[in-house]
């Protein structure tokens, strides 16, 4: 393992809507923390909020300061004094949500909802969002967002399983099996292709996908799904109801951030039946609720992965039963962090997951 | 006991926007049902909908043929061939849904949202919605439908413990004991006001009711409510979170049923908590789902009462730990069920809950 | 379809510890029933106390009158006038427990637990156990005791279905999916043996089973276990500790009926962990509970399959990821049924499943 | 306020068998941290097999440099840098346990079984078990352990709470209201007892406590116990069952830590019911796990109170609604601990809880 540098390479916010690198000190780690030499890193959704500063409530940090991104893989360089869960060396992967770990909501378990949030004093970070992210040479990381990368699997396949740990997430507040149930799944961005071939690793009867773009439609049919509907073309409700002997799905994901997109899945779901909304609605939403009070249908939120859901989503991955690689489609330097950043905003190319390269020195 | 004549009295749906009294046959239990002479039956907004005929999709039954009413009590008159649950004589309350005990829903517990929901002849019924039910001097019910009334509780206390069993039912579905929680309740109807005295009963911090009429907001102050916000000129929203250190409540019942309430129990629900929607909306609802989603909140939904709930509401109000008669303001004898229909409908004199006396024999 | 005789042949409890065939009347569908042209049917542990009458708390059935069989598949060949769920000619495997579905457990999704079981005029019905079952040409059955056996799948697969149902149950009862899990099963007979390919389907990160016999550990390994214990040689709870970084299996399955082995899984267990007990015990257990206090651990029960577990079984095994035949080690005709129990107690020729070849003929 | 000394009086444990007074230094909080001027503090059964060492696998500490307890309330009187939760002056009462928050466990709400218990490094702590404890004039806490005491309760009442914590936790891991529930709770010590008092006001249908000693049972009679047995004069199983119609408890808390209990506790369960182990076995216990297999039986178990069980207890006991000072039968100087421990120890003047008398200076 080479030294740990002074200063390193970082993609930091400077005016709204503009990114650039620059150098920056490299982070020491406390007593809990470990220091990842970021291997790979890719953009999500909250990303580009985060570029615009619509996701600062108060205009975001200073330009210059902030270094975004949570979705990243690496290797561990140095860890702090009380960490033995992970040596020098470890190839891991990361999970944007560090809990106050004192508040109720921590304590209980539901560390993503944490009363805390955005307070670092009390001990919260949110990686790339309240505290420096990972489109650098090297991130801090607290021990408990870390979990190890299996040598067979890349950095690029560990890197999307970031986002798989929202996707098990999901499903893990259903509270049950998912075995046996029929899944419908509205958006086939990154989340929804993920929730497709987790559905049907995990034992779903049917996973139907529905979108828009024939092309990601396609790539879902590859991926598990039973059912992939153009709403272009297809009464998605009606195909759904129809194989469902008329019932409608067991369990629905939102992940297109769509405010239509929630009528649908109301009309979708079974008498007694769960949507879960994942994706981030960019504005207000109109749907007929009482259609959900009088079927008894219930309504779940879910806000990144909470607690276990990316170490499950390892755990599938390192058994070889879930290909998050080919859903990369575009890779860049470090350097070109601008240019990765409008090649996903515009989906040039069909971006689905976009990946800075920024080391692939493994000394 | 007196003998069962072979005919009775029965409201009966009219032309659409009209009820009358008529003669029937009196109904013949089958082998699991309990025949029940009718003493006191309350009327919910539901039984408007169905005097409207708004509640049928296709219109709804032949005028003179249909009997609403699903909140009554009276004395077992007769029993099927298979029933020991109860003996003649006993007094009982009632609830309204009968499952077909063979779907998915109903085989694991979820009754209320039965997949045969309206086939009689698959052993579902919904009573005084799709059979007949007690707005007559007998009702039909299966076994299942019944509890025990104990003595020392009134017919016209015992009539609104159906209601009860909804508040039950909505507190049920949190799986978690209330006690120290903090709640906020949206409409001090019937259902808002037996949720303050429930929620307080079992041990709510904090029990906030939120209304618009200053009446109700006074007889929710003398049920247990902490906090009775008028949003004339209380801003519940900041009133709430002020109360609860910043954080919100942790549960939130929407019972007012008004479109725009959604997104004022979003703002006041704590990060990870639940909103339970009780109300059925008349129109669509616009809200920001988004802050749900970033803030983990659920939204559940109850439709009537489900398994046990009217039982634990029984046995709340057998202990004394609930005055359920003071929200019956009005009397009137079945014969004048038009009447009364029009007085709950038009909340002449303050109606909150208005009772058919039908018979006060006890033989 | 060939008509329906008016007599058939069936295996019959003679006197304790006999069984014998003999000529009994073909049962009639009650309106909610389905008569099912038996086609295979396979002998269960509960089947031996069954033929002993150990079962039997009060002696048991006269003899000659009743039919044991729980595990069967087969045709439909009558419905009840209310069924549309199945049509004459659909293939079907059968679960064994219909509850009364009026009594608080039924009502509420926990119908195994009917508090009126063996009351058959209340509803209950256990398929060979409180009412006649399938080792007979016909059996009658409740329509929600039956599922759609896939035509890809033979009626040998199907049957052992009923023994997966269990299995799902048992994993079901943890309340989460199984992902990731670290899962340890005590006991390779056909439950262990089951359990050990739905847990690797499901995603366990680790599957130990744990026996005596090198022949049923080398079908589990070939089955999915990753580490097959033999408890002769091998010190099981060193080896799934060392396996777990010290922490132990976080779901413990005692399919084993042996006293001794609550011990050895309680020392397996994770702290926090959950232990799910599916073996009939034949004696009194004696164990260390305060190490389950002390280390947070929950014991579950389960008794046959529950609400949905045979479906998701079937839906499972419909996608080609269960091998269920194998396990199919002896086949009997019906005649022989007598020798098919001896070679089951005996366990003669290593039987793992033994099978009663009822019929062939698909007309 | 006045000044915090630098040395303060400690209660600790000498040669086994034996506890002593001497001076030690006052802790110093950390950033987490707060330090409590402790008012009183009481003696748990824990505390005895701490004071003979059994407690410790290793031997325990060396002597003159552990102080016990964990049970204790007090005043704020300094914080650590990060800590705005609570001022200086605030009464507070303590639960024992802090998780090192960042392993599986922790970080999905199961923080008393920590995966790193003992690990002081990793942030784990058990004050008065692994850390030193409340019988000093000043204990160190971590924020998270810390709930303001409603100003119109007393010290001596506080400090019971942390008992309740345990009692409020049993019921919560039932996932359910307590409302209308048949309780029954076995052994009438300080946890049994507040049992009684907790599922009264929770709403329970019965409250059956069963026990050996006459006094304890009068007891309970008056803290809201509807039958209260004694098992040297009645069948507990019998009456208990004939108290619920023959069906048996729905819940049942094993809080004697008496061996042949379990046996009678699964006898007077309802099928389907659950058992809560709280209290601690000395010995193996030897029972008929079978009947729980057979009857869906779930035993569940307690270690000290979980996630938000002592909030609320704290907020039901702020509503006036808990009696607990009624349990403290006996109070000691802390000069005498070693009384107050042998009084414990031998139940003189039937004593319940044992108080340690610390300081009632308010300054």
């Amino acid at each position: 393992m080479a030294a740990i540098p002074g200063v390193m390479r970082a993609a930091v916010l400077a005016d709204p809507g503009r990114i650039s690198v620059r150098e920056l000190p490299v982070p020491e780690p406390g007593p809990e923390d470990v220091l990842v030499r970021v291997h790979r890193a890719s953009l999500c959704g909250t990303d580009l909020k985060i570029r615009s500063r619509a996701f600062f409530p108060d205009g975001g940090p200073p330009p210059g300061t902030f270094v975004p991104g949570h979705e990243y893989a690496g290797r561990v360089v140095a860890v702090g004094s009380t960490v033995d869960e992970f040596r020098i060396g470890d190839r891991v992967v990361t999970e944007a949500h560090r809990g106050c770990m004192r508040c109720a909501n921590c304590l209980s378990g539901s560390y993503t909802a944490c009363l805390n949030s955005g307070r670092r004093e009390k001990g919260h970070r949110t990686q790339g969002m309240t505290v420096n992210g990972g489109f650098a040479d090297y991130a801090l990381n607290h021990v408990s967002t870390l979990h190890r990368l299996p040598d067979h699997l890349s950095f690029d396949a560990g890197v999307v399983l970031t986002t798989v740990g929202t996707v098990m997430h999901a499903f893990d507040v259903l509270g049950s099996l998912l075995v046996g149930a029929r899944v419908a799944i509205l958006g086939p961005g990154p989340i929804g292709l993920l929730a497709t071939q987790v559905a049907k690793e995990l034992g779903a009867e049917l996973v139907a996908l529905v979108g828009t773009r024939e092309s990601r439609l396609k790539l879902g049919r590859a991926l598990g799904a039973g059912l992939a509907l153009n709403t272009h073309d297809d009464d998605a409700v009606a195909l759904i109801r129809e194989a469902t002997a008329g019932e409608g799905a067991d369990v629905v994901l939102e992940c297109s951030g769509a405010a239509p997109a929630v009528d649908e899945a109301l009309r979708m779901t079974r008498r007694g039946g769960t949507i879960v909304l994942v994706g981030f609605f960019g504005e207000s939403v109109t749907t007929d609720l009482n259609h959900a009070v009088m079927n008894d249908i219930t309504l779940r939120t879910v806000r990144g992965e909470g607690a276990g859901s990316l170490a499950r989503a390892v755990s599938l991955a390192a058994r070889g039963r879930l290909d998050t690689e080919i859903l990369v489609t575009h890779h860049f330097p470090l350097e070109e962090v601008s240019e990765a950043f409008d090649t996903y905003a515009e989906r040039r190319g069909d971006a689905i997951k976009v990946m800075l390269d920024i080391t692939d020195s493994e000394i």
